[in-house]
């Protein structure tokens, strides 16, 4: 067993998920390790909003989900003195961008936010089970507070 | 954010268990936590023996297994200086034995390992997957080695 050296914070700016990105602050202080972050807009999201019949309207809007996104992630990561170049901000399948970056980028700890038992996450579980299921890496799921 | 308080090591005797009880007894060194352990034998495993058709063999098997985790579970704990009273081991459902363990016991890290994606874990989710569904704490998820 070695130190963790590169903690991956995925981030998801919900009310308690400064928690989360605390923790993470935390364990990188404690194992000298380099913390990363990374938050990805799900393109479910998005994609939902394309069905809508106003095209133009929708691209503006997922344009502007970016945006807010991208406002988010760099002052959470100011916050947390998180250098420029790991940052990652993507749009796709949260759980299999988040495991991916956490490859590229030789990330040996994920930590992420759980929500608790509750409406679709019940039935399809949660982002973090499933990038418990597919991460290479160690993932610390953050129990949400106030959510079950 | 708090410290941890007290990590619930949920130890499986596997061949690369040991890296995982590593992870817990560091975590707890590092936060100054109290460090529990416990061992679950799954009841499908026993009842799986129980079908066969000899039931008097299969109940000294079943006691034989809780005898060989009793002895694998005391192994470890002395090895990581865990005290008597802070050892459980049970029969039962893992996910749910565990999840209920660290709740009786205000444990605000469960640290568990987790296998790679194949077999039935591919189709079921492990017990790890498991646990971080349930768990109302925090759950840390050690990725065992050469698993995948």
């Amino acid at each position: 067993m070695s130190n963790y050296k590169h903690i991956l914070l995925a981030a998801d700016f919900s009310r308690h998920g400064l928690a989360v990105a605390e923790r993470a602050k935390d364990l990188a202080n404690l194992y000298q390790a380099k913390l990363s972050i990374t938050h990805i807009v799900d393109n479910l999201v998005t994609m939902d909003m394309a069905y809508e019949p106003s095209i133009a309207y929708d691209f503006d809007l997922s344009a502007e989900l970016m945006a807010s996104a991208k406002n988010h992630l760099s002052k959470l990561a100011d916050q947390f003195n998180i250098p420029e170049n790991q940052r990652w901000l993507e749009i796709g399948n949260p759980k299999m961008e988040i495991v991916r970056i956490a490859e590229e980028n030789q990330a040996d700890l994920i930590v992420i936010g759980s929500h608790g038992r509750h409406g679709l996450a019940l039935l399809l579980g949660s982002t973090a089970n499933g990038v418990l299921h597919h991460a290479k890496c160690d993932v610390l799921a953050v129990r949400l507070q106030n959510d079950d």
